[in-house]
């Protein structure tokens, strides 16, 4: 099961502690880095998880790049990062490696503030060539000495989203001598959709133009006919060549960027050669690999979806820990809300669901072995999943959105001007809210509650536990509230029994799930279990603590406010969102618009700052929302309180 | 200087009511129709202003959708909406066009809530793809019978937006009859960039593929050896074509969308047959349309980036009333922000400028004109936008970021996750902030404030007046303080002297304006005008009224809070954003996290709903954060005060 170690001589990997040792030895040695470091991250992410599949199909790739390019001065570029481990192995990172996405460890996506070698943030998709474009140009104007080489690499899922699709067309349109690294394994997290992809594809199978124009490029060269450093001359070249060979649409040429490719992205000869080639030329470049992910492990590449994150594994057998889910024990919310739309969908004919390239992340994948018909999956590109649903409500379906919470960021206009304006009957299932743990920064469903709230017509709620979150959905598609927001965790539940009967809600109504006399602590969403942990413990100190599950943040329950007023509790609101925007603000803002004075409010959330990796329980800890720091806050409220009326 | 009117036979636009009633006119008809709309235009857009250049290159292009398709049945969905009036006057809205962009008449957009021939919101760019896909898609789901067809109607410029390149990019790749119609008239509000644009002219002058294939396709079709209906046959029609045919690269094809053009736009007889043609096709299209922005009235067709919102006009000479400002007199917003980055970046070479297709909007063309090497319009790509000033700024350059308020909603994730996530030095220079006016509630300012106080690492300020918003700007590339968003408002300042000595602020810092002891006016912004004039007059009624500018929003001035609540002032907070999330809730917040009791906190903003179109005076009036308004809360709560004292 082991990669296929080319050679017995003595390990390099451990010898390599920066680019410049990889690139102090000869090609030849290369392929055997290549293995050690297959073999290196076979054997941490086994009992270290992280990303899997992506990493091991961008071996070869990583280390040409550092052996061509003089990084850190020339700057890598990865789009999402899911491809970077061996990049920080090699760059100064391999002991730190152990320590992979843990908190106070390594990040698991690039981090300027963890590398000089990781030039910029990574883990929102498509952004790589915008901003490589950026610093390639920031290099000119900086006329930098020598001149400094950037590299945006990006996966052929990630090049599908609009951002950057503006990228390369902005690229071709200024001076600038950026290269694109179009990694292509015919994969996102899951299999990819779009035209562009199958015009990729396309571009695979008929690849003679491009082969033809390269090897003659390089006869050209070798002959001295052209140099690498005229442009015009290698234009001239170029427009010649294509007058003579013109059978190949090439969309990339069609935009002005000059492409080379498709390669195998795992023949290590090659790509150094073609990087040597094209490394000093002028104007932006577009080099096409093709790449096998989770190349060199054979499970993984038999099965790349799942094994993109396989959690623990045994690296002889393949066996994954987390294969097999304990029957009758909770299950993921994703997988509520997959199987709670499929119940609904089969009564609900208008229902139809649209996922942006998390169609087995959100389990929107349920619903797509139920009903084919109604679900699209429309890729890296959340503003027109949005907007889609904008036109699809417009004309009577109910389409159910689900998307990551940070991930919906990208679509923040595309909710106000495309579906609240007008009030359209959209549904967002808003996957991985809140503190989502070792993904960190890029990845915590952190601002969701704050900007929705802000959004005329949305109504904005948080399922405290999996029943919850099925009379939300089932409300959803039984009362039309206009646009709805529904923000749920990543990871399990706490119930067996998750498949309960559902019913509708009223919107806007919150619960009472406990009584008391001194505090009220106000929640929304999970951290319901929390509080209400905290709450009981309080109880045993003999505390009286009431406990409110607002369930609805907007809007938010006039009756409970005007009920905790009326009785004059002291308030504490917990949310795992920023703290500033939230349940903690709205209730801020109605205390003062009702003019109730005299009661305290405490208001517990997520730091304004952005929040590292690490686990769950450690972040939620951090953050002070965890069930210890509330029951804190709810004893030193009562000192305060009870010193008061002293 | 009028459109050339081919007959003198009665006027056909006054009976036209309806879609219904031009589709019941002879074809030879219609080019009358076309000049009497033209003239309509004019003589209307020439008293009561508005979009002018866009709107006559479209009158050709309306009068067919409408001729053809099967309106409101069969869908039209404009992109932005600047070319809709011609829709607006044909479909029942002609005598209602007076009241074009005013308070109650007619939104100066398509307008859902209007018509039922206006489909879906329109302002913000490039969302016609993605609306119309889901629309064609939930017909096809629908099983709308007969089939309905639907139409979207997209610029050059606006096809540049990744959103647009995301909705083609998934209209190719599910069953679906969308007709795009690409309305080409190689401008945005300026001249358009890009190397897609480039593209476009690019297949205008290589016409022959296309023109033959369409005519082969006529002629295959009269002979009856195609049928309109087999896809396939269409399919295999054309890619035999194509392997006769093989020297146009196109972009639509290489996306498996049909395309058909270029024709000229404006050649009635052709589009209409060309639609009538291709109407009924399955799967997508792409019809190429060439036009000519301001066809139909010299002055516009010669500059028609003035003439794409000329102000009110003299139709027979073209003078325009607003062609000459006043010397002396206080400029706009945008020029002082032009006018002042030219200053401070000729002593600071780090200063870059970027600008998204609002080159001249936001006057960041003043200083394209003095440093063209360091201004980049990126074209409709808010997002790439902000990635690339992420980039440029990584590299040590201090870029400037231009746009619309409104239009930054687009960038949104861009902001968090490539700018502020690692602190990158930019520096939001946001026009058109607040209430705009009549271009109403797709154009609005809204929500700035209260997005980007939720952003970690981010400093928000917004100038009270020209002087300020100079000192700002001067303080943004003195001090790195991080991103730094500045927004500021429309239209003219009030200070003719506004070239004042530039000083450096310190970041977070307000001003005390005037003194008073029971009430607190905190404002953030140019209200500080109606503020301080209502504090005046309230003053006169010998109340005493302290005045407080913020000018930060965040961080927020602690030591004026701490003043306030030292003071025992009450507080009336005024903002032109949304009340919900900005300076009112900040002032919350930090009441009840200070636990400050007692207080009363009055929170004026635009109200948590989406505003329509009117004078910013009319708008300001109904949101309540007028002069007049602010001045009756004060005198309301000091009534309030003044009876609970008793």
């Amino acid at each position: 099961m082991a990669t296929n170690s080319s050679s017995v001589s003595a390990p390099l990997l451990p010898s390599i502690n920066s680019p410049e040792d990889l690139r102090r030895l000869r090609p030849e040695q290369l392929p055997q880095v290549c293995d050690e470091l297959r073999q290196f991250l076979i054997n941490s992410l086994s009992t270290n998880p992280g990303h899997f599949a992506s990493n091991m199909g961008a071996v070869e790739l990583t280390v040409a790049l550092h052996y061509v390019f003089n990084t850190p001065y020339d700057r890598i570029v990865w789009d999402v990062g899911h491809q970077a481990y061996g990049h920080k192995i090699l760059t100064g990172r391999r002991d730190a490696f152990s320590g992979n996405r843990k908190l106070g460890g390594l990040s698991g996506f690039p981090n300027p503030d963890e590398s000089p070698y990781d030039t910029f943030a990574a883990g929102h998709a498509s952004n790589s060539i915008s901003a490589a474009l950026g610093m390639a140009i920031a290099s000119k104007l900086n006329n930098d000495s020598p001149a400094r080489n950037v590299v945006a690499v990006i996966g052929d899922a990630s090049i599908s989203g609009g951002l950057a699709f503006e990228g390369i067309n902005n690229a071709a349109n200024t001076p600038n001598n950026l290269l694109i690294v179009l990694n292509d394994n015919d994969m996102s997290i899951d299999r990819n959709v779009g035209s562009l992809n199958s015009y990729l594809a396309h571009i695979t199978t008929s690849k003679t133009y491009n082969d033809l124009r390269y090897k003659a490029f390089r006869l050209l060269r070798k002959l001295r006919l052209i140099s690498d450093n005229g442009r015009g001359s290698i234009l001239r070249f170029n427009n010649s060549l294509k007058s003579l060979i013109s059978h190949q649409q090439n969309i990339f040429e069609g935009l002005n960027i000059r492409y080379f490719g498709p390669f195998d992205g795992h023949d290590l000869p090659t790509i150094i050669r073609v990087l040597n080639d094209i490394r000093d030329m002028e104007g932006p470049r577009i080099l096409h690999l093709r790449t096998v992910k989770g190349k060199g492990y054979a499970p993984a590449e038999k099965d790349p979806s799942t094994w993109h994150a396989p959690g623990r594994f045994d690296p002889a057998t393949g066996k994954r820990a987390e294969s097999s889910p304990t029957p009758g024990s909770p299950i993921k919310y994703q997988d509520v809300f997959g199987n709670t739309l499929v119940e609904l969908a089969a009564n609900n004919d208008n229902i139809v669901a649209i996922t942006a390239a998390m169609l087995s992340g959100t389990s929107t994948a349920t619903m797509q072995e139920a009903f084919p018909d109604r679900v699209f999956d429309v890729g890296i590109s959340e503003g027109h999943a949005v907007t889609f649903a904008g036109g699809l409500a417009k004309e009577g379906k109910q389409p159910f959105v689900a998307i990551y919470s940070s991930f919906l960021q990208r679509a923040y206009d595309h909710i106000i001007h495309d579906v609240a304006l007008h009030r359209r009957r959209v549904t967002f299932c808003i996957d991985r809210a809140g503190l989502v743990g070792e993904d960190g920064p890029t990845h915590h469903g952190a601002f969701d509650l704050a900007y929705m709230r802000t959004i005329p017509n949305m109504t904005v709620a948080a399922p405290r536990d999996e029943h919850m979150l099925r009379h939300l959905l089932y409300t959803a598609q039984a009362v039309d509230c206009g646009p709805l927001a529904i923000r749920y965790p990543r990871g399990k539940g706490k119930i067996a029994d998750w498949k309960c009967d559902m019913r509708q809600l009223e919107i806007g109504r919150g619960e009472k799930l406990s009584d008391g006399n001194d505090i009220a602590v106000l929640t929304i969403g999970t951290v319901a279990f929390s509080a209400a942990a905290a709450a009981e413990k309080a109880r045993a100190d003999g505390l009286s603590v009431a406990h409110y599950d607002m369930v609805f943040l907007k809007p938010l329950d006039q009756t409970i406010m005007r009920e905790i007023a009326d009785r004059r509790l002291d308030i504490i609101t917990v949310e795992d969102g920023t703290v500033n925007g939230g349940l903690g603000s709205a209730v801020a803002e109605w205390l003062e618009d009702n003019n109730i004075s005299g009661l305290r409010l405490i208001r517990l959330g997520l730091p304004d700052k952005f929040i590292s990796q690490g686990t769950p329980a450690q972040l939620a800890a951090l953050c002070g929302i965890d069930s210890e720091s509330i029951y804190n806050k709810i004893k030193s409220l009562a000192a305060e309180k009870s010193a008061c009326q002293k």
